[in-house]
Formats: C-alpha cells, structure tokens, sequence
C-alpha cells in the first residue's frame, strides 16, 4: 500500500514524542510595507533544503543523528494580524508545553511576537537576543502597533528594559535609537561582543528566545528580502555568532524574512536552510553521537 | 527656477478645478491570499503610461483633449482592511462631492469597497458592473469578512439583490455559485450580455459604478496578476465590453490587480494602461473634440 | 499531538484503499535536449495547486467529492534512463494492480513509457491517446533510444501500427512525418476529429492510455515549457477535447512537461493545475454526486 | 586537425556562392525610447535556432533543402545613427550586387533603412510592404530625424506616396494617422487586405522589400519586445500573411524587433526562429525539391 | 482640493529657492555597448527611496534636516549624445548659477561630461575625483569620440593632466593604463590612497567635481550595472572613501550606471538609493542640525 | 566575398597548428541532480566574453598577445554519461597529441572524468587540482557511478592516493569526508596551503590537470550554478590560488558548472569569463611579450 507525500525539512523526521525540537511554519506578511514574499519562506525553505546534504563540515555534526519533528506551516488568516498571533502562540504553546523547543520559520518578522507571548507564560525572565538589520523598535508603522516594524517595541512592552539584545542593526529611525539607548541593549553593525554576552547568559542559565530576520545578511549573500540593508554581517560572522548564541540555554527560536521569488537564483533560500541545519544541529548538539 | 517633479498618468495634468475625471490610487494588498503585489500596479500604471500613445486608433480620440486630473496614490496602512477603506471612501467622497467622476487604481479587489461606500452616499440607486474571473462572492475567507475573495458579497450587503452585474466569471467556490444565483446578476465566462444589459441601464439612466478585475483577461493576455485563471476574455473583447459599459451613466470607476512584477516582459503594465487610457477616453467622449 | 506535514494536490486526500485515481510524480528530465526544468513539474502542480478552486465551474463539480489519492515523487536516478523508467512502471504496477487508475505528473515526457509498460501487462489491447506539439516519432536521439523525442517510436514498438492517435502535433522532423503516415493516426494542428475517435473507442470499450504533453497547448498559454512551439491550441480547446478522450475508458493517464522555472509569472503552474483538476474531475464524473 | 566553432542559423551553411539568400545581423537599439535590447536579438535568433526543426509542416519544406548563407552581425557603432544606417547599407549592397536576397535580422526597426536605401540603388520602383504594430511615421522623435519611430517617414521620402503598404498598425500619434491617410497604403489592426495586394503586386512583377516588426504579434503570442502592443495578429494570422508577401517578387527582407532578455520564457525567440524558417521556405519555395 | 503627485528622492521636498543641492536626473544610455538600461536608473532611485530609512547610523544624520530640492528628469534625446549632453550642461549650469548644489542620477558615465562642461565655466581650477572599475580613457569607442567609454578622455581634454584622480579602477585596455600613466592621478584595485589626497584638496579648497560609478562596488554588492567587474571594493569602503571626498569643496557630483532591470532581487538599486542619501548627508553635514 | 561566422571567446582565433592552447566546451548536465542548467555554460562564455578587455590589469599580459584556438563545443548524448564522456576524451587526446594544452568549458563536474582520461593516457603520474565547494567523492549517488557528485571518486579509482588536491571544499556527505581522509589532499573551506602545494609540484616538474569547480567561490559573487554553497572563497582569493597553479607544469584545465541562466544580472557568466581570461593569460604567461 502507498504512503502519503510527507515533506519536511531534510532529515526532520522523527516521530513527534521524540522530537526535542519541533518545526513550524508561519506564512505570513500581511503587514510589510515594502516588498511582500516572506509568506513563500517556510515551504521554499522545507522544498528546497532537500539540496543540502545533512552533514556539517563546519560543526561534524549530521541532521541524521538529530531528534527533529516537523509540524508543517499553519493556516493563517491574511489582513488579520491578531488573528496571525494567537493561531502562531498557540501552537508555540503546544510544543512548549510538550517540553519541547519550538523552532518558528516566517514569515515577516512580527510572527516572533506569537512565539514570545507563549514563551513568556512559561519562562517570566525571559532575555531575548535578535540579530536583524532593522531596530523594528517604533512604537507604531503608518498607524498600526502590530507590524514589522514594532515588533521588537512590542516584544519591550512584554519583557522591558535590559533584556532585549540586537545585533548587526544598521537601520532605523531616529526615534528607535534614542529608544534603544534607553530601553535595549543594542550592538549596531556587527557581532561585536556576542560572546561576552552569550558568556554571562550561559553562566546565570538565563531562558533566551534567539530571533534571526536573515536581512542581518549582507545582501550580497542574502538578496531575497523585502528590505536588503547593504552593509550587513557575513555568512561565516553569522555562522560563529549563532553558534554561539546555541550555547545559551535557548528555549525557542525563529528564522524569518526569506522573500524566495525576490531571489530567483535560488541562493537565499539555499542559505536560509543552511542557517536553519546549522542551527538546528547547534541547538541539538549535546545529544547527537558524532557531537 | 526649476519646478519639482510631477508624476502622473500620460496627460492627466489638467488643473483639479478643471478635471472631469480625477484619478486616486490605492496601493494596498493586505489580504491577498496567494501572490501579493498588487500594491505595485498604481505607481507602475502610472510610470510606464508614458510608453503610451496618448491617441487611441480604436476610438479616434486623443487624451491630450481631456480633462483627466491624477491625483496620487493613498498612503495607507497594511495589515489594517478597516483604515485603509476608510482613507479610500473618504478620498472618493471628496471627488463625488467636488461633481467629478473618481477613477481608482487598485490595489487588490478589496479597494473596489470603500470608492462604492462614497459613491452609495449620493447615489443610493447604483449598480454595480464587475469584470472579473473570480466571483468574489465568499462570506468571509479564513475568518476574515473583508477580503478580496468577499469583496462582491460586501458589496452586495450593501445595494441588495439584482444590482451586481457580474461578467467573464470563471473561478469560485460552488457556495458562491449558489449565492449568485439567488442574488445576483451573473453572466460566466464571457461579455455575452453585456450589450442588452448597458442598453437598459442606459435608458433609464441608472448610475453604475464599473469595476475591471484585470483577471477577467486571458492569463496569456495579462500574466501578471496574483491569481491567473486561465480561459479568459481577449483584449479586443474587453475593450468593446468597457466601451459599451462607459455609454452608461458612470459615476465611478476602478481597474485593480495589477500585481507588474509577476510579469517581468511588461506586458501586463502596458496592457494596464491601454485599459486605462480606453477607458478615460470612452467616459469623457461626449466632451472631446476629436470624438 | 502535532501531525506530520502531508502534501498533496489539493483535496486529494482520501485514504489509499478508497481511491479510485493515484496520483504519482516522476521528477526527471535526463534526456531533455533544450531546456531541460520539468524535473520540477510535479512539486510546483502540487504546491500551487493549493491557489486553485476545488470547484470546476466547466464541469459543475467538486474535487471534493472526488476519491484521489496523491503518492507522491519517486526518487529517480538522473543520468540513467533505464533505471528511471523501471521505478516508473513498478509503481504504475502497483496502482494497475490495485484496481486504480495510475494518474502520472512528469517530467519530460519519456516517463509515459514507463507508464505504457505497465498498462501493457494488464492491457494488451491498450490504445494510447496523446496531445502534444511534437510527434515524437524519431528513432533515436543523438543517438539514444531513450529519449523525450523517441518516446511515442518506443510505444509503437509496444503496441503496434494504428493504436496510437496523435493530435495537436506541429513539429517534427520529415521522417517522423513519413514514419506517422504509415504507422500512427496523426491529426496534425488541432483537435480536429477528436469527437468521432473518442465515439468509435467508446462503443468498442478499448482500454485508453491518454497522455498530454503540455506544450500541445500554445506557448502564449503555456510559456512554461521545454520547447515552445508556436501555433498550438488554446486552452479552452484543450478542455473540450480532454473531457471528450475522458468519456473513453481510460485506465491510465499523465500531464507532463511544464518547467515551471521557465515561466517565472506562475501562469503556466497554474494552467498544469487546472488541467490536472479538470482531467480527475472528468475521470471521476460518474462517481461525483454533483456532476 | 580541429575547425574553429562556425555559428549560423540552424542549416543556413551552404557556400556563399552557392546560395540564394544571405542573412546579416545588425545589432543596434540606440534609438529606442522605451526599453531597449533589440541589438540582442540577431545572435539570440542564431543560437536558439538550433531548437527548431529544420522541416516545416505547414510548408511540408526543409531548411536543409534551400541555399541560405549566414553572414554573421555587423558591428555597428552605438551612438551614431548615421555611422549604423551606412555599415548596413553597405552590407546590404554587396549582397544585392552579387544577385543574392540580403535577408537582416535587428536590432530596432530602424536599420531597415539601410536595407531599403542600398535596394533603392538597383530597385528604383520598389515597393515596401511592413507589418507592425506602429505606423513609424513621425517625422522626428524628441529632435531626431533617424529613429525607429519615424523609419518609414525616411523611407517615404524615398519611394514616395502609394509605395508603402502598412498591414496590422495599431498605434501612432494623430499625425501620424493623417499622414498615412495622404501618403501610405495603411490597412489598421489586422491583415485584411494582403491577398488582394499580394496578387497585383505579383502580376506586375513589382520588386518588394519585405519588412517585419515583431510586435505586430499580439504580445501574448511575443511578449519580447521594447513596446508591446495589446491587440495584435495570432502567429497563425502571420505565418499566412507572410507566406502570401513571399509569392511576389522579394528582393529584400527583414525581421526586427526582438529584445530577447524582455522574454526570459524563451518563448519570443522561439517564435521569431520560427518566423525565420517559415520566411526562408516561402522565399526559397521554387528551388526546394520537397516544396 | 487635491493636489498633484510630486514625486521626489525621499524628504528632498525643500522649495527650490531654500536648496543647497538640487538632484536632477539625467536617464540616457545611448552609447552603452554591452547591456543598456541605465536610462531606468534615475526613476528607479528616485521611486524605491521609498524604502528607506531617512536616518543614517553612519553619519547620525538625517535627510529631514537637509535642503535639498528634487527637480526630476531630463527628457533627452535617444540617438544623439550631443543634444543630450547640451541639455544637461544647461541644466547644471542653472543651478550652479543659482548658487546650488546639481547632483546628477545617471545614466551611463557620458552624462558626466555635460555636468563637467557646465562646472568648468565656474571653476576653471576644477579637479574630478572618479569611483570607478574602468578607466574611462579610451581616444574613441567604434569610432565615436562620445562615448561612455571615453568619458574621461574627454574630461582630460579639457582639464588637462594631474587634475583626474581615479579609485577603484580594475579594467580598460593596454593603451588606457599607459595614458594614465603620464596624464591622471590613477590608484587600481582600491581606495588607498584617498585620505591624503582628499586632505592635500582639502587644505587647498580645490573645487571638485565627484563622479562615482556605481559598478566601483563588487558585482556581488552591486550586481545591476551593464559591465560588473568582478573584484571590486565593499559597500563599506566606498561609504568611507565618499565620506571623506565630501569633505573637500565638492561642487559638483553624480551617481550613475545604475540599470535596475538587470537586478531583479532590487538589491542595487536599495543600494544605490543608500549611497545617494549618504552622499546627500555628507555633503549637507555642515548645516545639519543633527550632524 | 562575405565570411562565414565565426564565433570564439574573445581573442582566441589563432589559427589551429600556431596555438598551444585549445578550447573545447562540453554541453552537458544530464547527471545534474538538483538544478540543472550548466549545459548552457560553454556557449554563454563565449558569447559574453565580448563584454570583457583583452587585457589583465591583474597580470600586466594581453590575451591579443597569446596563442589560443577555439574549436567550439562537442554535440553530447543526453541521457547517456558513458557516449559524453567518451566523446570528451577524444577530443582531449587529439589535442594532447598535437602537443597541445586542452582547455574544457564545462558543463557539470562529471565532464571532468573524459580530460582525466586522455591525459592519464599520456601522463601516467598525473596529479589533479581541484577547486570546489563539494567534494565529489561519493562512490555512488542515486545508484549512478558516473555522476558529478562522484567524479573525484572516479579520478581516484585512475589516479590513486595523494594525488588528488582538494581545495576550498565546504560541502559534502559524512562518508566522503572519511574517505578524504584516508586517500586525498583535502584542504576545506579555503586555499590556505595552496603556496606550498604548488612549490613542490613545481619543483619535481609533476604534470598536473587543474579543474575549477566555480562553485568553490562564494555565492555572492557566483549565484548561477546549480547548488550554491554559502561560506565559499572570494574571486581575488581564486585569481590568487589559480595564479599559482598555473606556475606548475599544468597540461589541462577545465572550468565548469556555471549555469547562466539561474543568474538573469549576468555576473555569473561575466566573472567566469573573467576567471577564463585569468587562467589563459597565466598558463601563457611564459611566451607573451608583455608578461
């Protein structure tokens, strides 16, 4: 008797119970105001990531020896962005409460806020850490309070100050910097002082929620976006930093902000599965044999 | 001195007092569910007009003889349907109340709804002419009430049975199907009735507000809209069906879903703005001398 | 419990043992000598398919009501033709043998050989029916007798002189030509005498094996293909002519050659989908309550 | 010992002094206003030639029968019009003078005239038949003299009233309506009148420069081109007209037009190979032992 | 009332008579030998600043604080490279009169010259300071003297030798390289030595005319340029060496070269939109409140 | 009399018995298994190679000045890997046995296998370079022996341990990184001993084919090939590493799996041409006048 066509993230397979980290995808972008496309993100990124091979020469680690469930996108409903986020907190919830760790693929990046509302009804102390090109700190976009572009505001309003930590940001308003000297611990441009911070998270065993919108990319290696801020991080200066991120007691993550039909080439959506198996190998390192 | 820089739809530069017609866009595709980018058409439309001939061989007429005034495009909020139709019916109500004709440029179908909000405030009695593939009949879609796929029904709330006339329909759901059949004026696949139709409006100068979905068009006539249905309407049909229709008494009009970059030969932009200039052209006939 | 993520053409989901038609993919395109891409025909018809309605406005019926089930993509070996074709017709096999009818995505259209080899086994009086741009009649390519452009020459092998009927065919080579006057019932240009073939098999109830190259339709509808030819029938020609071949008693049939990559609008995906919903909906008919 | 790598159109290999046709390329666009990339046409038409049959079946003819020689692209100064027109002229003139049909694939519709001016010298009364989507009757573009857009105003300072025949024009300036209504033989939109014109033309034995814009095709059948026009002829539409054009006495053609990467479907140059082929058949008819 | 649709560079809205720079946009490419398509630059810098932020983090400086007034496009004349570069010297000269700023949005590098002959009435002690991958030198191009080419041969015919100093040059002929050698100040590969001369202009309030060619960036960075040069320098280099060229008495720039259609993704043209707007600001530093 | 047309990358038209370098091209990707493509390499390299100068700024040398013929492309058997690859020896050994250098424009890496042949025929104790993202070492994929994935694997199964110099390598299956170990000189993720390497081989005057993967460089600066690897080497990295190697006693090269299409800005193919250009003028270098 035939199967049914299952499709996942390569190698994402096992079976939900024994899953550590389980997948889901959020296909949204209702409110970007430039470019819309990151909708297409999580099944371009599941379709493709199929021309990855599963070992990491960077971490000798394989995907194949990894305890990853992939739960598919949700149905979300377009022009309604409350309605977005509690369908996306609701599933993060499950998974959460399942002791397990909800690994999000936007989408545009307000999705993560879906993801921290539920993280923070488990975990109260809560830090955040957001690589990103975009502050994404103004306290309202042409109106709206949910959008893209607030939504490391809103993530504030949740957890409040010291505990939001943004890297590479190399664009913004000038009324989310002056937020940002007040309220957030940003590092702009680069991966500066990650592994400092990184160093005290792990120690005081802090529950972090790590956010990476690609767009911290270069645009030259990652030009499917809505937004590409020339000026961005490297491939390898992500790779170190996300890895060093991995060793913090992370209990949550997402990877957003891939636009594919913005890219026809093929390479970002190519590199956004890369970040995702490096991440993914990363988060499960302790528990895989060739670790 | 040098004067700042313009833009507008080729010839529409008549001043505001002067115009007959006055162009207004709206940028907006929140809710489209499949490929968003509709957000695109006006600016588009409105730049590659000018790889347009002002005159018309089909009608023997030239736009430089008309009173056309373009106004711009709307800013509006995405990821809010309620705020971005209001900004539309209050642009469309100045417009009516200054006596002249509003012309939208879309955006996605959704738009249609706030300019027949305006024009239902004068014109309690107006009918509603839609080319379309789709029959935008849906009650709500994926929760959502104000939808392009529900735009139709909203409408139909509003002006009651017998007052949609819907033309080139291919694509729906069976309910939607039911639903016209009951309530409103459906004529599928194709302009067939068109002529019988305009000639009773026309008698008894009943005012029409006309919405072209520049879906109802054969995908191979005009690939870049967010939902292609292939079996549509040539372009020499739409154009004899649009000039029938404007020797009604039209006051109000919109062409939407325009979606330029899934089309990257042009082509569908300057089809686009063929339909446009026709349809400028056919309304403000009675008045151009070369007619 | 979260469930694992199952993708298939749209509302194609009955369990295995309820279904009357299979779906199945062969992703390959080794042998094709232009531009090759239709390896990625089958993922993209199931992917968009979920853009497309359930509900056939043509035919009055509902995908819905249908008894399909989607098996999914084989994982074929490329760089070796033999190999590919065997894994095509072991599943055809199974399907055949199950009492369904194989319903097979390419791919280049050498897979329909793998498709005729099983059907052969259980139907040696088969009759193939195919649609197409190219006749396909050469003897070898490059030298290889396994090629995209040999694919009906090795079917003849199989089933012999005047059980092949060809339609819509407008390129070729002069020998194939020749080879077709002695050989197939060729009907080149259109759909001509489609009516009169499609009574004479019915009344006799021979076993149908119906394929159609995607490229019979022209390219203005279709873009999306390997080799375009100019001068090809419209699509709502090939609808007619489909449900007509559909009345026969098909025991197995495939859509092939769209590459998707080639048509960056989406339009030629879309048009492959709803050829494949209208073939499953005129193959169901008799079992579908709202036909 | 090894050749070097010879490029031609598909079978167009016959020594120059044996054949009756000579095809040239002159890539030049330097006058387009809207979008240009006509100059990539002639190596576009040359290297994807070799996609194409050889055999016609709407002219049961074959390539490999005729006596074409292809004498490769001119290469022509960007800049000067003036400098352009002269090169072509002076290719066209060896060709005519060694009793060959110089046949010039474009680039922008403006090289014809270098073409007509080097026919002019042997053909005092030349005739000129153009199909086209423009009339190309302004007298001067944004200053210029010599530009695609008033390419056959120069030629009618040539050859004077009554000698153009205009077939399928459905765009221009008013100007340039009323001009063609004084001076050329215009016959809008379609290809109504060929045969009646094509029969005279014939009877008197009349020398005729045969030239072809592409855009005279509906953009959906060749969305490849710097300014497409909606409404235009079927391929099928001009496959006939251009095969009746053939039976008068040629002396000279061209097709022009294409800008390839407008069209990255590849479908527009198919169809203009396709074009060619059909063109060298119909004018190499009478020497072709299959005609 | 409503008013017209001014369409600008992003908050470069000041009336021209409080300006201290004015934009003006020069869209030609008429001499471009590979691929065209620069002509499409200044609109597409001007419609997509829309993207972006008007604060800089570089420079902590704000394009809101700033006097600039955007006065549009020429409209110039395709064929001839002298009536176009008349236009725009008479519009630079304008401007320079009013005591002004012009910065230009080309088009292909020639439309410098017509600046350069505008700046030298004013300035006859004029140094050009040139970003670019090609030296620009060559006598003559195909046998025209203007041509992109050898635009900065003619320069140096009228500014004579050690008053062109060139950065980031890695491509040219033989010839080019031993021109530089005894008439420019030419520094390959980099922005080396940019700092000591800009400091030596600097102390000698030398008047400068900045050209940058955008294809000075790496292809990787800037891939939508007729003639990527691979090996080229960063996005952060070429913000550093600009900021410091803007610290001499610049009285003149342009930014060219941008053809946005030859990057889809729209990553160059964000990024050429970027550099506009650090240019703008370093040039405005002095006045800015913010800076 | 006019000539034939004949087409050559750049320069290389030195008659056939005076070269000491030949060029061959190799169409083929039948064993591609992701994204196909490379089979358009050979022929976009030489047209585009028109955009390119003859001169190195980078190597002070003129490819005017160098001995190169072009003898164009082999026509390969798709679908059959054993016919293209004994059809590629065979041109190797005739220009080997001329006493000449093979110069092979790939096509997928699996081209690689048929030069490795003929010059093992002639050089017993060859050694191979490789530059590439994937270690190409499976002993088998798909089933397939002779795939690109595998054709490392194959040169070893001919040349045995040591002697096969793997650089840059970033990507590959668990197993090949094993075998890497134990039989070849695998220098991962760059060309860090690529000096002393190459002294060595110089000084014991070891012949040496040299392959380049252009994969091996980053995606930013190459996004068309068919499976891009984020993390990969930068050009002036790559014109540095193959500058040294070709001061070894190189007797072929070839440089493969560009796939143009999959990069529509054109950097690709341009930077490939460079890349050709870099290692003609270096494997020339001895005899030309200006090195």
């Amino acid at each position: 008797m035939l199967s049914p066509n299952v499709e996942t993230f390569i190698a994402c397979n096992v079976p939900y119970e024994k899953a550590r980290i389980v997948l889901y995808g959020a296909p949204f972008d209702s409110t970007t105001s430039f470019r819309p496309g990151a909708r297409f993100g999580p099944p371009a990124i599941r379709h493709e990531s199929f021309g990855l091979e599963t070992f990491s020469l960077y971490q000798h680690a394989d995907l194949t020896d990894c305890a990853v469930f992939d739960s598919g996108d949700l149905e979300l409903c377009f022009g309604s962005s409350d309605a977005a986020l509690a369908d996306i907190q609701a599933r993060a919830a499950i998974i959460l409460g399942d002791g397990k760790l909800p690994f999000l693929l936007g989408g545009e990046h307000l999705v993560t806020l879906g993801a921290v509302r539920a993280a923070l009804e488990l975990y109260p102390d809560l830090h955040i850490i957001q690589f990103d090109a975009h502050a994404d700190l103004r306290d309202d976009y042409l109106g709206a309070k949910l959008s893209h572009a607030c939504v490391m505001r809103r993530c504030h309003d949740l957890v409040g100050d010291g505990r939001i930590h943004q890297f590479a940001i190399r664009s913004g308003e000038r009324e989310e910097f002056l937020f940002a000297k007040e309220h957030t611990d940003m590092h702009p441009f680069s991966f500066a002082c990650v592994e400092s911070l990184v160093k005290d998270l792990r120690q005081r065993q802090v529950p972090v929620y790590f956010t990476i919108d690609l767009d911290c990319l270069d645009p030259s290696a990652f030009p499917g976006t809505g937004t590409p801020e020339a000026g961005g991080v490297t491939f390898m200066e992500l790779l170190r930093a996300l890895r060093a991120v991995c060793t913090t007691r992370v209990i949550g993550a997402d990877v957003n902000e891939l636009a594919p039909m913005l890219d026809a080439s093929g390479v970002s959506t190519a590199t956004a599965c890369k970040v995702v198996r490096e991440m993914l190998l990363a988060l499960e390192k302790k528990c895989c044999p060739s670790a």
